[in-house]
């Protein structure tokens, strides 16, 4: 019996191959393609690997789009949900066959993964879920304390999961990163036919099942073992039965843990092709050639995904759901028209990657708010703020490329105020393209809520410090459940100052007010943004007060989360709240002040959008055409109860 | 004879092959490795490369370490030294060989890319400069209008400026992506080695200059054309000489062009090798595979070129020179102790690119005046104000990621404000750790400044219109050409608003003053950084007059191009510009405040930088630390004249 420390570099060495071999075993008897009893072909040492592609001499490979590659994950939880894209990006990146990934999941992982790969809409990629709370019961009679849990000794059990029909597959942890096509792992499978099949017939006598049941059990015995990870089981198991294990070359799984001795192997290599972060330190492994392989895993971390939508070149393909229609209608916009940017932007589909980091749902309570809001880069450091004055739950959008987004897992995680908060959920979209999707960001997050009630506000506002609780209060007070059709506005203010004392009350804010060091929002710049909202009666409301929608109106308001959607069309700079409200007005939203709520923006540099509306003449006309445009849709939807916009955006522009 | 029109994409699918026939063969009968009269082993139609990794077995390729493989690029101007780097970084980034590239190069293009490999350190990457002016008047005889000009005719005579020693090269265009191992296409020598030295006897008799020479003086002659390009002349080499070529398999050659017959090609490869750019549209060819082509492009074009430097694994490494103390001073960091970052990024060696974008030098001019400062992507909407402001030559450095580079420049492609000036200079340093490295992008942007004298700005800040006239006349009138040590201090102010009318004058800024519409810069939250510049005697003065240091002070000013250089040890926010006043009066440089001068900061959110100093006690320790060495050091350079800084700072610290 072997020891369990040291070997655990051993047994993750063959780890990748045994699955390989297990999971065929079970599938293999009813693929008759597999020739019985034809000699291996690939006994050689594999640290002779140097000049010869040892694993995969390339006549072999299959062909490039006929035969579609299995892939099975088993992935839980929020992090793993991070590390399994970067594994994904690798494997499509070098891959030139179809994939299909069958992922076993939690239903946070699930959550994510749907949503991601929904979004990615990469070609000749097939996504199956299954899920793991079926496989628990199978294996959580172990004690075991690796890291990865009982989600790591599901892969003991996969292939009652997977469905009969699949006859091979290969099944990776989510911590390794691929530098080679995976189309030469599976041609293994060709070379290992024939040992396998040899080998299938001893297994059936007994059963994969029950061998390592009885292994596991015995270990737990007579070692006095009080846990077990899914490797020490495949060690005991491979030491039993020899014979179920053909060593797969060291090129293909090149572990990072401190102890392997897999150097031996690598140094020799003329090309690696899977590496292993299988040390609990990660990334951080201190290992001679960690550089190395670190940039290799950075490559992909920080790869932007959406270069991956390309086609399997060659191939009759395969697209997703809607990616042919999107396709053709973005090859359909004509370039030379001068809004092209801006149609280009309202098609773009972005990946999308929710609950980024781990993120604790709230309790279910009926009065709760969530504060809903959107960013980029450069507002990042408006969060520790936003988290002292909203203590509740947060739903935000960041926009954000690749490396962006590991750059922003970093500042949270060495953010005190930040790492604290799991009520925070940050969904991460992918950039693409030169316009900023606002109102695409904001309906991100606003899917995301997950109370009855959503503040849908701004990154560069705080909140009154006791916004959170008043708003809940109201909500209770107003009997908002019962008439849903409320919008509750939260008078804007802003101020000029770096650094300014932030009033802990209504009393306190009128003093700044009055003062001039706070002002009542874009006061000077577009007052017609919150003249509604009626300053002057909010000075002196006890208690809340109706207003009438009117030209331009943009309050921040709280509403149901099942209230209309953003419209997508408006991207960039401009127009994107006002539409909003103007749907929540046709909708016939009531609009309530409440006397005791305010939010106070803070100065920041305009925004490159901001300066491009100013700068440029065709962005100013761009974004009136998607006024118009956006008029036309509204009587269509809303016959004359519409003319009152249409009517106001007329008079604004002879005004203009 | 061919005609010029359509031969134009078979030209061009042969042009690398030739090249690398032509090359071989005038250096070939040096080696004798290659064994004479072995035959052609790839004489299959290119066609069926389906399934057949066609012109690479892989069993032949040169072994990892031991073959330098020799690539030579003729690359001149701006543009052109923007693109090579894409083709190299998807050189790189599949290579496994030591690599010799060859840069045949103008002044314009040598200064970039010395910089950027220099800043680079790529291991086993060794790269040579040849000047093209030695090559111009070889081919300046040929009259040509193809948009390479000159420089694409280059290629015909490149064997005139490689070294005799060098038996064999691969010449690319720059315009080329790779999407496999350039080893694989240096493989071809060996299968060719043959064919070619068939060839070559043939070849010599004739003498390759004398052979395309005649061929184009009768091309020009006989078909009355009034230019040739390049490829026109190898066509015409070809047709006459049809030995001299042998088809290149058609994935190492994948054309872009809109009349390419490539299409019959590479539908049926398994594999594509590279890709040729080689359509005026570039990136925005018209083909139904352009989105595939099109990502591999942008891959290697967003790729972190950091990445790549990467060891050559498994060989004997030949580090750049400095990398290996470098990473030695690295890896001896201690991670746990509590500055670490600011260790690290102080260390860190970023990768420069000098005149991103095209750039005319200013005329020499005794009293001229650059303006220095340096910014990230979120302060990319300062650019047209500050252009609008100082009509003079600007050297900014921008600290990017690749992807945010190519961003940048559509940025400026598409502002008629920044395209439109070519004296402004963008320096681009990519990002590589958590801290701005602030000082490192002031001093590459000061290294680049080419008039006598440069005005050390911040981003933030917009002169007075007048100042760059103003400056000017003041370095004359003062006669600063004599009194070298001079620092003429330029007032600075604040705005806290977003929109506000810029002062035309003095007259009008001390209006501004009064009314609180401006204030003097950081008058309430830092004080001490201007106090000396003495406002209250600057609104009075009519002349000149001259400042004495003071702690803390950190004014802008004016200086001669030579002055002392930033202490790159402050990195992030806090004390970089304090660290250089204090050098510069260490120095005996006299400060001389201007009477008519000022500039205004405007606002904008703070930096993630100041941020992180405020809410972290550990970054303002780290901070301390880093002023003490600074004076430590200064201490050990100027002895006893040093001891009023570290006076000031220990009271500055007795008061903190």
């Amino acid at each position: 019996m072997l020891p369990r420390g040291r070997p655990r570099a051993m047994g993750a060495a063959v780890l990748l191959l045994l699955l390989l071999l297990v999971v065929g075993f079970f599938l293999f008897g009813r693929d008759p393609d597999y020739g019985l009893g034809t000699t291996a072909t690939l006994d050689e040492d594999p640290y002779r690997s140097r000049n010869l592609s040892a694993s995969s001499p390339q006549l072999l490979l299959p062909p490039k789009c006929e035969v579609m590659l299995h892939v099975a994950i088993v992935c839980a939880g929020y992090n793993s949900s991070r590390e399994i894209i970067t594994l994904t990006k690798s494997l499509l990146f070098y891959r030139k066959n179809p994939l299909h990934l069958h992922l076993i999941t939690d239903a946070v992982a699930r959550n994510i993964l749907e949503t991601l790969f929904r979004t990615w809409m990469v070609p000749a990629v097939v996504v199956s879920f299954y899920d793991a709370e079926e496989l628990k019961p199978l294996v959580s009679w172990i004690p075991n304390k690796h890291y990865s849990g009982l989600y790591g000794l599901m892969k003991l059990v996969l292939p009652s999961i997977l469905p009969p029909s699949l006859a091979r597959v290969i099944v990776l942890d989510t911590d390794v990163t691929f530098s080679s096509d995976i189309v030469e792992l599976w041609a293994l499978f060709d070379h290992f036919s024939g040992v396998i099949l040899l080998w299938l017939d001893r297994l059936q006598q007994t059963g994969w099942e029950q061998m390592w049941k009885v292994t596991a059990k015995r270990e737990l015995l007579t070692l006095m073992a009080t846990s077990l990870a899914d490797q020490d089981i495949f060690n005991a198991v491979i030491k039993e039965h020899p014979h179920l294990v053909h060593p797969l070359p060291c090129v293909w799984n090149v572990q990072l843990s401190d102890h392997t001795r897999a150097e031996r192997c690598y140094l020799e290599a003329a090309d690696l092709k899977v590496i292993h972060w299988n040390s609990p330190k990660k990334l951080r492994v201190k290992n001679k050639h960690a550089e190395f392989f670190r940039n290799l895993h950075l490559t992909f971390l920080g790869y932007d995904g959406k270069l991956l939508r390309r086609e399997l070149f060659g191939c009759p393909n395969q697209f997703p759901p809607g990616a042919e229609q999107l396709q053709q209608a973005l090859t359909q916009l004509d370039e030379e028209e001068p809004c092209f940017e801006f149609r280009q932007q309202q098609l773009t589909v972005h990946r999308v990657h929710i609950t980024f980091l781990p993120h604790q749902p709230p309790p279910p309570q009926p009065h709760d708010v969530t504060l809903v809001a959107q960013l980029s880069m450069d507002r990042l450091q408006m969060l520790e703020a936003l988290c002292r004055h909203w203590p509740g739950p947060m739903s935000l959008a960041l926009y954000l490329t690749d490396e962006e987004a590991q750059q922003f897992l970093h500042f949270v995680e060495t953010s005190p105020v930040l790492s604290m908060r799991k009520d925070v959920a940050y969904h991460v979209v992918y950039r693409d393209g030169p316009l900023y999707p606002v109102n695409q960001l904001r309906n991100v997050a606003l899917a995301q809520a997950l109370t009855p009630y959503v503040f849908l506000s701004d990154i560069d506002f705080l909140p009154a410090y006791s916004l959170y609780d008043y708003l809940r209060a109201s909500i209770e007070q107003l009997e908002l459940d019962s008439r849903r059709k409320t919008a509750l506005v939260v008078p804007a203010f802003e101020t000029l100052h770096y650094r300014f004392s932030f009033p802990n009350s209504k009393a306190e804010l009128l003093t700044l007010l009055d003062a001039g060091s706070l002002h009542t929002f874009r006061y000077h710049e577009w007052p017609q943004g919150h003249s509604s909202t009626d300053y002057s009666r909010w000075r002196e409301a006890q208690a809340p007060y109706s207003v009438q929608w009117s030209a331009d109106y943009e309050p921040y308001v709280v509403v149901p989360r099942d209230c209309p959607r953003y419209d997508p069309r408006f991207v960039g700079f401009g127009w994107n709240k006002v539409a909003h409200i103007i749907e929540l007005d046709a909708q016939e939203y009531e609009f309530l002040v409440l006397p005791e709520a305010f939010s106070i923006h803070l100065p920041h540099a305009p925004s490159l959008d901001i300066s491009r509306f100013r700068s440029s003449p065709t962005y100013r006309n761009c974004l009136q055409a998607l006024k118009e445009e956006f008029h036309q849709d509204l009587s269509r939807r809303y016959g004359s109860a519409a003319l009152k916009y249409l009517t106001a955006l007329q008079q604004a522009r002879s005004r203009a």
